[in-house]
């Protein structure tokens, strides 16, 4: 080894150990923030505040640092361009792992400084003010209050999306790349457009059928006790590994990875078998594709999924191709009756992947079904575009988004709780994040079509060949953690690059064989 | 206000900034180990561990920074001397309350720079190690293969002992005096010469009276379900605040606090339902010290219990003095009744509550019953002085623990897993911890004895008025945090030292009774 190598050596050491001080910053307050939802007592909010603040800072303080953005500098300049990502057989290289936690840290880098700290803390301020008054206005269905925080945030949101913008582009562009790198209102018009051309009128014909589906029996006296047996059964069998993960309960499901060892999941238990059931194998999507990083990059900048649209495209591939599908629940359906004998009395499988799969146009996103899930997300994307990029008046937004409703779901809102107040992601100045929900359905249905041609996909459903499935989709996409972005995982797993039009096939496909349409 | 004033008020500002950066680092570190213990996935050690690592020099660094130090020497000797801690309304004094955060931060300071930097993480890769070693050994009997790293054990804490030595302090009296300032070999002697004088042949009256105490019904089937669910209604009979705490499950039962606002016990579900039902009213005795801190303490180097002995009165006062009484169960039988009424059937309060006070000389510490507790402690303090004082050669513990047990309980141990190596401590390296194991028990008789003279402590008992003891003891012992140490507890609270006699007389009094023997 040359001298200089020895040189740049050491200067990767010496980053590696301030990253994995922040590292360890961060995971602690994901710790927190984990204890906070699923198990701390109510009072400990205000003290816990104190130390995330804190830790908060310490983060802060090495991303920050001169010597840290010195050393990432260094660094990058001495890997001469993108190198190879893998070697001949397969294997993540060195200098591939490398380059991306450099990359990483310098993009999180530059997210964290290109702000003035003034500001930084002053918006913060507003977005805990702005969540407390969102809520109050939700549950008290009065927009009308919640419009002075809202106009203070998304200026605010398009002074810092100013400070990142290169020229020539557009404030909206530079929040949807930060969510989803390479994504910008071109590509996502063309998808969003399609989705209202096939989907908006492929749900007026389905609403017309006169198939009808029967799902009264999803809805009854499920135990909690049982439902947490299904939940394990279910998160196992598809391979969510408990040695490396929790299930929790808490009031909202959600994931949250300390690193590929330890990635947790919480569901809650309703009335309805069908809510923890699938909110279950939706996490555990999630999670294994953070089981999935490699181990070299988790615990890095660069070790975690890739993109919100592409977890969301592993999330709802476990959820809704696989958990929906006819396939999955032939080895799985007795376990279901097992369990719920009384409940699920004359229901055969058939009836039962039926039910699961019925299209009810509903007001609320994270209640809608599979093919009426992107509409929702059609319609916030309309309007986020609208406010950042045509200074939409925030006072027209509840009609807007009634007209909305009304147009793409055929159903109008009664009230603005049930409306544009549903969604916490604009109180927390979130714009730009809608559109990665509906994009990850589409990732995962060009996936499914470029895996059906090399593996029977459906066979390996029926034979509880899971593992397989897994497996290509820890090769394919969850081992990258950030070396590739979403449309380069797409390009090289169906090469092409992301196309919609997968998407819209599979819905078309299922849901007009579901409700008999003709074409 | 002059500027000599402001100036001292900048000084203590500043240097609060950095105790509250340690101590989140320090509950971020707590945190970890709640979690590790209670929740966390097998996996996730070896990840964990190395954050830990992060997290505590990142509170060492700022305990042992140069600025600290001065800050805190600073601000010492702008106070004059040791101020009042009351005002006439019986209110903690903000002096008082800064004097305390000074002493405590001072001290450990001093702790964690005395030792060099090399020569502890040494000695953390040894505990590591032997903790490893006696893990093993415990479950394979093997006491020789323990033997030489609890020589180099027993070394190292002779040497970093001798770094904070003082002038004619015998090495043991610097340990003691770790985890219970204001204590020596001279005072235990003393307390333990008496339980030996005393305990060792009530004892033996104990075993040789005629009185069968049937407890026989104490095990059997109580479902965990019902045993939570009694758990819980204790927890909050004694006074455990769910809103500031949490009850969870664990291998062997705990207490941790982040804070006065967030204090967590556990418990483990066994076949007898008194393990539960004590282990979780002594966690909260435990934890009602922790929530009685005063707010302008907790988060501070002095917003804990004051010390391992008086943390230790305290559960013990709830477990033994409140909860094996008879007048606890009467208001409370009937709910254990309701819980389990096969389980319980023909077994009336008094026979419930002699069952729980049987004496059963048994090898295991943590097992004991309320009078050969303190023996098993005598057992290790005598070994403990001979380790550090006499350099008694490791080799020898087993033989004279089997001499030490037969002599003072009366039972031999077969095997050194339920003899010499039954305790994790001393592979830890805690030595001087056990002795307040036992002075915790005194401390709570001589408060006992003055608590009878301000208040009909039975008749409270008996009406459920729990919160006039609870509250008795806050203002007198849990409130001050580390402002007094133990002595000065006791000294205010009784009017006298710490005096053995009392424990001794309530233990006499107690098993004379049960057993129905003469003086």
């Amino acid at each position: 080894m040359n001298t200089e190598n020895k040189k740049s050596n050491s200067d990767y050491e010496e980053l590696m150990q301030y990253l994995e001080e922040a590292q360890a910053y961060e995971t602690a307050l994901i710790l927190f923030e984990w204890d906070e939802e699923t198990l701390a007592p109510e009072e400990a909010g205000n003290r816990t505040a104190r130390m995330q603040g804190v830790l908060s800072s310490s983060y802060q303080r090495i991303m920050m640092s001169e010597r840290v953005k010195e050393l990432v500098d260094k660094c990058l300049r001495e890997l001469t361009g993108k190198p190879v990502l893998e070697t001949p057989d397969g294997e993540l290289t060195e200098e591939g792992i490398r380059y991306a936690i450099l990359k990483a840290a310098k993009r999180t880098i530059e997210e964290v400084s290109c702000i003035p700290p003034e500001e930084y803390r002053a918006y913060q301020e507003l977005t805990s003010k702005s969540t407390r008054i969102w809520t109050k206005a939700r549950k008290e269905n009065d927009f009308a209050s919640f419009v002075p925080v809202l106009k203070e945030i998304i200026d605010y949101q398009k002074k810092f999306a100013s400070y990142r913008q290169k020229d020539g582009q557009k404030l909206y562009d530079v929040m949807l790349d930060s969510f989803e790198p390479g994504f910008t209102m071109e590509k996502l018009d063309e998808f969003f457009g399609m989705l209202k051309e096939h989907i908006v009128p492929l749900l007026k014909q389905v609403m017309e059928s006169p198939v009808c589906i029967q799902d009264d029996f999803l809805d009854g006296d499920y135990s909690e006790e049982k439902q947490r047996e299904l939940a394990e059964y279910l998160a196992k069998y598809v391979g969510f590994d408990f040695s490396r993960g929790v299930l929790a309960v808490s009031a909202h499901p959600f994931t949250t990875n300390l690193h590929n060892r330890d990635v947790r999941i919480t569901t809650h238990y309703k009335s309805r078998v069908d809510s923890s059931a699938f909110s279950v194998i939706h996490e555990s999507g999630h999670a294994i594709y953070e089981f999935g990083i490699d181990d070299r990059l988790s615990q890095t900048p660069a070790g975690q999924g890739t993109s919100m649209g592409m977890h969301e495209s592993q999330s709802r591939f476990f959820e809704n191709i696989i958990g929906r599908s006819e396939a999955f629940w032939i080895p799985v359906y007795g376990k279901l009756k097992e369990l719920f004998p009384g409940q699920l009395k004359g229901v055969g499988r058939e009836m039962f992947v039926r039910a699961i799969n019925k299209v009810q146009p509903g007001l609320i996103r994270t209640e809608a079904d599979e093919l009426t899930y992107s509409l929702h997300v059609l319609v916030r994307y309309e309007l986020e575009k609208m406010l950042i990029e045509e200074d939409l008046d925030v006072k027209e937004l509840p009609k807007l988004w009634a007209d909305k409703y009304e147009e793409y779901l055929g159903i109008r809102p009664e009230n603005d709780t049930e409306g544009v107040l549903q969604d916490i992601h604009w109180a927390q100045g979130s714009f730009g994040y809608f559109p990665s929900y509906a994009l990850g359905s589409a990732f995962g249905a060009q996936m499914l079509s470029q895996m059906k041609k090399e593996m029977d996909f459906d066979r390996l459903l029926e034979e509880g060949k899971l593992d397989v499935i897994r497996e290509y989709l820890r090769k394919h996409v969850h081992r990258y953690g950030k070396m590739k972005d979403s449309r380069e995982i797409l390009k090289d797993l169906t090469g092409e690059d992301f196309e919609p039009k997968y998407y819209v096939e599979y819905l078309e496909e299922k849901y007009r064989k579901l409700y008999e349409l003709s074409r």
